[in-house]
């Protein structure tokens, strides 16, 4: 089915270019985020992820810098004009981000979040909706209808890995949903490789697998020194993997996109 | 492990007594709620559930009554004298809820909602948290500390079954979680049959395992007449099966509960 | 469904009595198995297990005592007049085992093994069919029917838990399981907690839960030492354990027996 | 790792090129067989594949030609010179399989059917091991040691998709799966897109993923007129689809294959 794009500022997904979002998992301060943005913005990342307010499945975990990462997101947009992405986890978050993302992320916990996919079907900006780890591919395409409803029609779709019997990985990137809603929705899809994989050195065959079954975009998580990540550091990227993805995708991105467009 | 008992009302979930939570799924007129309601306390139910805000995976299915329903609510518990639960679905629901519930539910697509967890955390009303239907039995209890660290101890947990492989069945309960978390947690834990099978003629059996492995309680759907319910009709009891269920409650109890408590 | 009772030997299997199989998982030694079958057997057990050929995940594991464990059965077998089931794992051990069991075990690995069970449809002794780890229920009917097929009527089936997300136990014991075949079948049914919970500690309550919700009886692994078990020593029962058990089932057996038959 | 090419016939797999099993489900007649082969092997297909003895769940479905088709095997052998794979069901086949195979095919089902392994561990063909529907990934190493252990050490991987809680494909492909094994294990990996998606319409993408994420090969179901298979046919390749996913495979394989390598 065609797909149609949706417009994060001016970086167009589903269109003729595979994009790349890149970011730390969360912002941790304005020197990891800044040296981050500058970095992969250089080697071909166009729009900018990382989190303020995270879900945590323990209640002592870090939580994210919440208002406290405003101004160290704002520094980084002026500075890079790249378009960011960051996520959502309630309904009364929605004014106060407004001023700071340019498009909204519904992470997996909240797919089934009716009350939030309702919300942000009244905002006009886009919405990143990534698939619930136990998700169906009809109940992801069901909670992009919550949105849609409302009259924001600019969601685009995220695999980022299912929950299975299988441990050796964190979860199970499922590839087949990818080629699923290329083929039978017309939302733009991407790829999570660093969840959907959950250890480093699975990421960059899951990527452009991801690409070779016909994904629109990647979103990836890169840290400057992903030892000393305040969350998720073992699926973080280094900067040198980084490259390495992005020359990957550039050879292999020109073959795919005329086959799949 | 002693399991703290929690009051809702006046009954004590987790003490000598198995307690049954009994209603229809939804809300839908006076008639149906007060007729169910009558019935299943004159068996023996002692609490009541029908949920007033419905999450549906399809948009355009039944939502519930919401802030309609709160009158036929008020009249049945005046009726009857029994405490009241019902699910909440957003962090703004809570004020509003607060003065028809006795107790709030959380429902499977809301036990990783944490920005609700911590909302409830800080209610002086008792909280009946559904297991995620992928959620890790770690991650429920950590759910249930996000409730407790915000100051509210009265959590009961809620088997509700897992998504598996099995198709035959639209849950696959999982007993093994209800014996764990007797064992491992200070939590009453209650069973949901209704949900964690899907199918009318297996709830009772599931229902008396349940009691058979520990559980302090059940939910079960009652409905007057299953075939016309506006939700869930196939895995709702009839009132004659509501009363086959009870009989064998009570021969089961007296043996269990000294075993368990 | 009314179902069709069994006989293993003299023993009734989905008649009017829940019945017990105890032994370890693998014959050791006859000092082991001896003290095992007649300690389960003044309390309760009518018949026994013990594995002779094990199929373990590692090629190193120990793999049991094979042929040279037939004389130890032979006269634990004579002494007690008990019964004796173990499992086959390759169709040309047929007309060997043959010789020394009373029933076939077909393990949870070889369910879809369609091989050995045609060949198990031409032999005249009953077969304990375990459901695979992943087995749909319907595809654990059909693979009775290859037996039925052969000519052999007497297959007894058993739950013995299904691979999940869930990690906290090693499988999910499905009891829907228990009471769908119960409900949609003529097969006797019965339950192995002891693989199902793959805990010690889960095995009495997960047990007695099988029998309420219908289960004609029991498969549990027993030792004198779990501690120094050459197999899944984590999931037997101590002998204290299986005392503790068999005073429950005897309480709950009248109740239960009566309702579901 | 560096990978431990494995030969079958003259074909290496493993090694610098990406190899193309294809074929029907089932052989059905000399002209299905023949037609299929020829056409795949005149656009790049280099071994074949073809079912004799056939696993199904149901004792009714169609179970192969067996011996009766091993003419028809000899027959388009003789006329393509292309080796040729089939799936052994049973320790006994062995001997009468091995005059027409040039290797073995361990089928998910028999993943953990260890005694069939030991068997295969004797011979002197190539074992193509594909992983169980609910094999983890390290049962399936285990799985492939128990061949080793035995002397053969021509031992080829195949990921073809788990079960999951998705219900819309077949299975779910588990592309972490193939990178996995590529990074960590010595083994050639191939894919079955076929069965890892069970809809025709996803088997292009998901087979180009494959080889992106580093898979030495495919193997596919192909059939002159799927329609009218009688096995799976709605997983098959039409002769065209088959044509066009070379097209694509040889314009990703030379960009792949040199990074992976």
């Amino acid at each position: 089915m065609k797909t149609n794009a949706v417009k994060i500022g001016n970086i167009e997904i589903g269109g003729d270019r595979v994009v790349t979002i890149a970011g730390p998992c969360s912002v941790e301060s304005l020197e990891q985020f800044q040296q981050t943005a500058l970095f992969t913005q250089e080697h071909g990342a166009t729009l900018l992820r990382g989190g303020l307010f995270k879900l945590r499945t323990r209640p002592d975990s870090f939580q994210g810098l919440g208002v406290a990462g405003f101004s160290i997101v704002e520094d980084v947009k002026t500075q890079t004009q790249m378009p960011y992405i960051s996520e959502i986890t309630d309904t009364r978050q929605v004014e106060e981000l407004n001023d700071v993302v340019d498009a909204f992320q519904v992470g997996s916990r909240n797919m089934h979040n009716y009350a939030l996919l309702k919300e942000l079907g009244q905002t006009d900006k886009p919405v990143l909706l990534k698939r619930g780890f136990s998700g169906l591919i009809d109940e992801w395409l069901h909670s992009a209808d919550y949105i849609v409803n409302g009259g924001n029609e600019n969601v685009i779709l995220c695999e980022r890995g299912i929950r299975t019997f299988e441990t050796k990985t964190r979860n199970t990137f499922d590839i087949n949903a990818i080629a699923y809603v290329k083929q039978f929705s017309s939302f733009p899809v991407i790829a999570d490789p660093s969840h959907g994989t959950g250890m480093r050195e699975l990421v960059i065959p899951v990527a452009l697998a991801s690409i070779a079954a016909g994904a629109d975009g990647l979103i990836v998580e890169v840290h400057p020194n992903p030892a000393e990540a305040k969350s998720d550091g073992y699926q973080a990227l280094t900067f040198e993997d980084f490259q390495q993805l992005m020359n990957q995708v550039k050879k292999i991105e020109p073959i795919i996109k005329r086959n799949h467009c």
